[in-house]
């Protein structure tokens, strides 16, 4: 495969962390590799590629880049997007800014690489958005989904490195018997749930709950898909986010078929043994590319008709930095035609 | 009132500690108290009613009580229940063992304390199921319940005082860069969350899962309702059920008008100011006798036909000893006539 000339930009975040490892891991073909940051710019960061200088994201020549990850935040990839227009990189965004622009493509490369086609800014789905998918996307193909509704159980990490480290440091000081802080989130997380992520909707749904109804409906091309999230919730884990899901079908759903389909698909890992105890758990999810699905059974509300499960999967992972680094893949076989 | 001889078993436990805290609490009419116990038979147990011996539960003589609290647990009940037989005491059992059987009323006080009738044996409902019952209760009243779909997040104290001291334990240990271990759950619960509560039944479901749809249907009287869980979830809390709860209705929901029924209803306090944010959290209804409800907005696929909501309550409390205790008031009533 032609190597590109990639940089990174949010290389020091938890995302851009995650990004280099993938990276590396799936041996993409790199030809020159740049990191960028805002505040982080200027300082040394460890990867598996050497120990590499932190370029100031603001001030990149896009010039020198064939392959760009934006991975800094929504109101960044905004402002500093047209600053690539006139030259040759491509962009693949993390961030929210984009995906509901109709000019851009939002993809699962699993799902709906072609529409990828010739763009030159490409958008990767929100983390609980990507993880429900691929299941989804097979159960619509062989049994017509009428309605999905979920509930999520998501990770600290989803809200930055920041994030994660407060869920660290407040457990410790409550099991030291001090009251928790908060910075990062709107309450305490330590044994606490907190059911708002994102900014309220005038419609009485956060902004996470709406991103997976938009998302999920451009990906798969059904801008009329009936979806909706009971609720999305923080829950005190360190990485992965859960999602129970209760899905509508207008054909029968044979639960054992399902199984076998989803076993046979690329991004599942099938964990759905119940008399083994072997189910979906971020214990066992995290670091895994792979979505696990399990607890796979169908409606007791709608027999045939229905279904009920379980996934979990690492929201900087499929969530993120692998999505991400699979469109890239995309974008560089289109490259070397 | 009439003062009662009052024996609460399993009185070093969790929920009887609460027990005796909601006794006390309530001011419940009691002229004689006696706590029970297994292992810690012998003991001695600092009360609000002062220091009290625990004696042996098998040995207990239920002519020398009016109204007993079983919370031993569902296999003690079945075998010991018999014993009360020939006496006139009052039993209210906090176990599994007896709702499903015909004869047992299974009771929360707000929604059918009229199926009390002269009973000698009373179940009190399961945790999950009396958390989300009076809500529902209320939205089923007055707008005519056509489905409903329950996702929980559940606290480990649900599975006992060992479970609890287990996530404290065990988190202590990942946060000293340990490996977690498990003893009480199926796989450690420190930063992860566990699709499995209670046996798996031949449908794929939990029997936690199941109990909520046999309790509720029984507790409303109505044996065909639709209702499921999609999942019931172990989460690393120490108290308080959280639930995820969407809801067909066969009448339209004006959102208004069910916040103000609800912030009428006995046993709930709705909390439900996004704007400020103000929803149900673990945080806030640790400790509380009233069930917070909030999140509460129509469906986007269902439009006024449905509506998703968010519940969070003490599943020691109303998931448990204050209902068993409003029942007993219930109880003392009837002596009174």
């Amino acid at each position: 495969m032609k190597k590109l000339k990639i940089g990174v930009f949010g290389a020091t975040g938890m995302v851009g962390k995650e990004l280099l490892n993938v990276l590396y891991d799936r041996k993409f073909p790199i030809a020159n590799l740049r990191l960028y940051a805002g505040k982080s710019a200027g300082s040394k960061l460890k990867t598996h590629f050497g120990e590499m200088i932190v370029e100031e994201a603001n001030n990149a020549d896009y010039s020198e880049l064939e392959l760009a990850f934006f991975a800094i935040g929504s109101s960044w990839s905004e402002e500093n997007v047209s600053k690539a227009e006139d030259s040759d990189c491509t962009l693949i965004d993390l961030s929210s800014a984009f995906r509901y622009n109709e000019e851009v493509p939002l993809v699962i490369p699993e799902i709906n690489p072609d529409s990828i086609e010739n763009h030159k800014l490409i958008a990767s789905p929100n983390c609980t958005t990507s993880i429900a998918a691929i299941p989804l996307w097979y159960i619509d193909k062989n049994f017509e989904i009428k309605n999905v509704r979920i509930a999520t159980y998501q990770a600290t990490s989803g809200a930055g490195k920041e994030a994660m480290e407060e869920l660290e440091r407040e457990t410790k000081r409550v099991l030291d018997g001090k009251k928790p802080k908060c910075e990062k989130f709107q309450y305490p997380i330590p044994f606490n749930v907190i059911p708002h992520i994102d900014e309220f909707q005038s419609n009485g749904y956060t902004k996470e709950e709406m991103k997976v109804v938009w998302e999920t409906r451009k990906i798969f091309g059904n801008e009329d898909m009936n979806i909706e999230c009971i609720v999305c919730a923080r829950i005190p884990t360190y990485r992965v986010h859960s999602e129970a899901i209760s899905v509508q079908t207008k054909n029968p759903v044979d639960i054992g078929l399902l199984r076998q389909i989803l076993s046979e698909a690329p991004g599942v890992e099938v964990k759905d043994n119940i008399f083994n105890n072997e189910y979906p758990m971020p214990l066992t999810a995290t670091g895994k590319y792979d979505v696990e699905v399990g607890r796979i059974r169908n409606s007791l509300i709608d027999g045939k008709y229905g279904l009920n499960f379980w996934v979990c999967g690492d929201q900087l992972l499929k969530g993120a930095a692998l999505n991400a680094v699979q469109i890239g893949e995309l974008v560089a076989r289109i490259y070397e035609k």
